[in-house]
């Protein structure tokens, strides 16, 4: 109950969780769409941007399982947006159009205060300026007794991590070499934090690990 | 033909080639076995070791094509052995018995000249210490058609694929977490090298994935 985990969050071979030199044309920075080459094609996938088909079978089930029982999103501001500095207006909204994939409260972590944003379908951002606790009381208190969710990017992970405060993460590992990027887990001792792997699942196209508490 | 390759080379999920602090009772470093489970149980290991039976399957097919067309080995010394420093006697002769599983000649890279190490089956123990590139010359034209395969260890993997000398690698990515030890890739960047993943394979108990020029 109440669980905080990071859920189908992409990683190449050599360990990079998204790509270098993010901007609005890379939101996932350079190459690092090829991360999720296991997701796009999924039926889940084609179902968030309204398509129906899309591909169906294990990598799909880790794909619907990454949205099942989630109450509130916290991301870091990266993954928000490819702004930086104080926000000059309100007129970037997300990468993700006027209905974002959420559904839920989303807790942005920030430096600078906004105004919460609300968008279509039941997603409101809401920025936090006092910190990773701060952002993870609020979302727990908006989850109720569902989850919540860490989305990412890669520095936000690495900081719950460190903290201690993730307690299960599902990794869909992608048969790509990035080479240059946001590392993961460098520096990061996941049994020390108490992390064993729970579970390995060959996907169709990536294999997904799930390690936890 | 003679290409110079790794093989059945084990990682962790989180980067690790082998565990910290190698010692006698840990050759591959604390918990280092355990990057190894897809293989102990495979026909091929237990042949090498002189027993029948054993696990068929994916995993055991790229364990006996990592022993395919070798005609040399490249090691680094701390695969050889434990010892530092100076060979203060001979009576160090691998971890592997008298019967080494290689049956060629290995090259074992080496700051301090050893004579070489004749044991039963046709594996000698050549000791180079004029450098990786007259290891590699002298593997090649000892290997004359077959393959170098380089057995390792992180270290000396790291110094030939930075070097440009390594044209494909065969990695076993293991279900399991180190946490410490040593990284494979860390600061290294494959694509730059010219890698790309041209192989991904769900073994029985690991991911297969070979990488190459």
């Amino acid at each position: 109950m109440n669980k905080v985990r990071v859920a189908a969050f992409s990683i190449s071979i050599d360990g990079f969780g998204a790509g270098p030199r993010q901007d609005l044309v890379n939101p996932l920075g350079v190459r690092g769409r090829e991360l999720h080459g296991w997701f796009f094609d999924t039926e889940v996938f084609g179902r968030i941007h309204g398509h129906s088909g899309g591909r169906q079978g294990v990598d799909n089930d880790f794909a619907r399982r990454s949205f099942e029982n989630v109450g509130a999103w916290i991301m870091g501001r990266n993954m928000f947006g490819p702004v930086r500095g104080p926000w000059l207006d309100e007129s970037w909204k997300g990468w993700w159009g006027e209905n974002p994939p959420y559904h839920t409260p989303v807790f942005v972590l920030t430096h600078n205060p906004r105004a919460p944003l609300t968008m279509a379908g039941g997603t409101t951002f809401y920025f936090v300026t006092d910190g990773l606790d701060s952002a993870l009381r609020q979302a727990r208190e908006a989850a109720g007794d569902k989850d919540v969710r860490i989305g990412g990017g890669v520095s936000t992970l690495r900081q719950y991590l460190i903290a201690g405060r993730i307690e299960e993460m599902h990794l869909a590992i992608s048969p790509v070499l990035l080479g240059e990027g946001e590392p993961l887990f460098s520096g990061i001792d996941l049994p020390a934090l108490g992390f064993t792997v729970v579970k390995s699942v060959a996907g169709e196209a990536a294999t997904h690990v799930v390690i936890a508490k």
